[in-house]
């Protein structure tokens, strides 16, 4: 651990990275469980590099530590620069980590002098961002802004088997308002709240292109279990008249999705649409055998909630219309679905604003990811985010998030901050 | 059991199928492993039948049993009336049983001279055929006529795992010529096999007919796991422009293959095409996560070669079009095949001819499912085969044959039989 005065801002950075990727480290990758030791020695790094610079650092009712300059300690108001510093395991180093990082690198630099900070900022480190510890995600953000589901609070961890709130409990948190979901933090003196994340998708990189104002996170509609239930039968001996093949009928319903998927691209709307999990049943299932039924799950998504409701409509539809032309029955089971989030379109302009200075250039995308900034817009909280170009995707190992380009993330919060008062 | 003279053809039939019945049931349905005890107890039972019924009985060296009347014992030239007695586990009983009780009772209808039996008529009784046992079909038929591959003579069985030579050692079968693929019968002999079996598929439901003549058995070539190979990506973050589902690179597929099957088949051509297992990896599988991979089975039959090899070049191209367009990869994996086995001709045209006399009008189709026949008539000797309408399929305990249907089938078999000197 290298603390030199007089690191370049990008040094500091990637020393940071490191440092915390060597206390994290698992057998692939990094863990930082929510919640959990590994976690606290994380926020407990960062408060040590953050007091080394000079920085005020506090915790909050959730123990989730927020930095500011000493000067801002008593703001009444402020923008949150937030995001996370738990990972999946066996995940990058980037995930949730890079925004942390980004905001105090924006506090140190004014703190050096380096830039200028002409309003009030508290960098937020928050705890407990991903699903794959309790089964539920953005608990921490949740648990700030009173939105934490009674499920939730009592979701399992899937390692100990032990609740949330005991696991909160024995961090010493106090339970009582987060049950009653109360916020944790006075929201009205949070001015905006930004959030710097690397893409998890590889529009940047195909575009070569090294961040982006983000201007929504796609909401979605699943199905975890889609049955499409027809009729068994000899692979051989049944014409195709008398066939009621549910693996033809998953396959004409995923053409014809992809086909609209396109045809809606091309009028302007934005969509993803993603059948990750297809399977026979491997108890009965023989390559001789017309299978009696198919299980698959659907993952739609948009940044548009009229075109997730058209999606939906259409999903009926066409399902409807297979099912009748061939005999088959799609049996949909539970649907789970998240609203859009569209960021604050004043802050998205005063980002892309300062993105154009910094790059030339503004660049805008939607976020296909959740975040904990959804949970904020969601809250009331003028919310925006800037992403970070990253190749190999996000929750693996292979996240590769160059230095350069997060500098350029950080340099668009600084120069958005400086401009805006 | 009963034995009365007086029965009538059909309830010494019924009698006979609910004997067989009784002495191989399984938890559901029956079990009458290859080359088993259970098969011996069957033939046993067949034989005393046929001998109360005054019919001489032979074993041939292969240990099946061969029927005939008295004074065709020594006839140098004869029809075989074949099929095979063994059944999958927890089958249905009418499964090859319905050929060889089709058979005794062409000849116990001579014997009581209800019936004239004009030519010699030997019913063949075999062992083997199912592939649920060794892993391999038709071994009866195939060691009969020379034809049994080494790989076939070595598999070993599911369930006790000793190999084929083994378990017809314990048989006091010679084994020699069978692994010097001589044919352990004279077929020279056999002026015509004829078949008579349960339809495998719905099609005689479906039409109301309660029989049929076969023109063919079709051919297949399968792959018993193709693996088409994309790129993993987050289900919400990846734009449709970069992807490389690999899930809907095989729902085009698949999509594709049916719209020529059904073009194919307005033309007249004969097509039946099966993907019976289909799984993305469930090790690495999740709803928001665009799968890397999906393995699948194809299973693709004809009772034309020329088709055949028509859709193996169409299925090629086609592979070849998505992965190019889509950037994903399909990996074949290992073929297998089985050519078509035309039935004889003037056979067919016969037995036609007799089904017109039985039912008014002759009704022919293509056999989906593989029988002893194919092996026949690959080893040179003109075959034909007779089908019973049948619902629900076969290889499971739902197989239901009306004994009327069967009588049907029989009546044909015996004006055939009268007809052709």
């Amino acid at each position: 651990m290298k603390h030199h005065r007089s690191d370049t801002l990008a040094e500091l950075a990637a020393d940071m990275f490191d440092d915390i990727r060597a206390l994290s480290r698992d057998c692939a990758g990094v863990s930082r469980p929510a919640f959990s030791e590994k976690e606290s020695e994380t926020l407990a790094y960062l408060s040590k590099r953050a007091e080394a610079e000079g920085l005020c650092v506090t915790e909050d009712a959730g123990r989730n530590l927020v930095f500011c300059l000493p000067e801002h300690a008593d703001a009444p108001h402020f923008t949150v620069i937030g995001s996370h510093v738990d990972s999946v395991p066996m995940g990058g180093n980037y995930d949730g980590l890079a925004g942390v990082l980004a905001g105090l690198i924006v506090l140190i630099a004014a703190k050096r002098g380096q830039r200028a900070l002409p309003r009030a900022v508290k960098v937020l480190a928050m705890r407990g961002e991903e699903s794959a510890w309790f089964g539920a995600c953005y608990l921490g953000s949740k648990m700030l802004t009173g939105s934490l589901p009674e499920t939730e609070y009592n979701a399992v961890h899937k390692g100990d088997g032990k609740p949330l709130w005991a696991h909160l409990e024995a961090l010493d948190i106090d339970t009582a308002p987060i049950k009653a979901r109360q916020p944790i933090c006075d929201l009205r003196q949070i001015d905006a709240y930004i959030e710097l994340h690397i893409e998890q998708g590889p529009l940047l990189v195909e575009r070569n292109i090294p961040a982006a104002v983000v201007t929504g996170i796609r909401g979605n509609f699943r199905y975890r279990e889609v049955h499409c239930i027809g009729q068994a039968g000899h692979s051989g001996a049944v014409p195709r008249a008398y066939r009621h093949d549910p693996v033809l009928a998953f396959a004409e319903l995923m053409h014809r999705l992809d086909t609209t998927w396109q045809h809606l691209l091309n009028t302007g709307q934005d969509l993803v649409l993603t059948s990750g999990i297809v399977a026979t049943d491997a108890t009965r299932h023989a390559i001789s055998r017309i299978p009696d039924e198919i299980a698959f799950s659907l993952d739609i998504r948009s940044q548009d909630a009229e075109t997730l409701e058209r999606m939906r409509d259409y999903l009926a539809s066409e399902m409807a219309d297979i099912a009748r032309a061939r005999g088959v029955r799609f049996d949909l089971g539970t649907q789970s679905a998240v609203d859009p989030a569209l960021m604050d379109p004043d802050l998205v302009a005063d980002l892309e604003e300062a993105m154009a200075q910094v790059t030339g250039e503004a660049f805008s995308m939607a976020s296909g990811g959740g975040h904990d900034a959804a949970v904020f817009a969601q809250a009331g909280v003028p919310s925006g985010m800037v992403f970070v170009r990253n190749r190999n995707g996000s929750h693996n190992p292979d996240e590769a998030m160059e230095i350069a380009d997060f500098m350029v993330g950080v340099d668009i919060l600084s120069t958005y901050m400086e401009a805006s008062t």
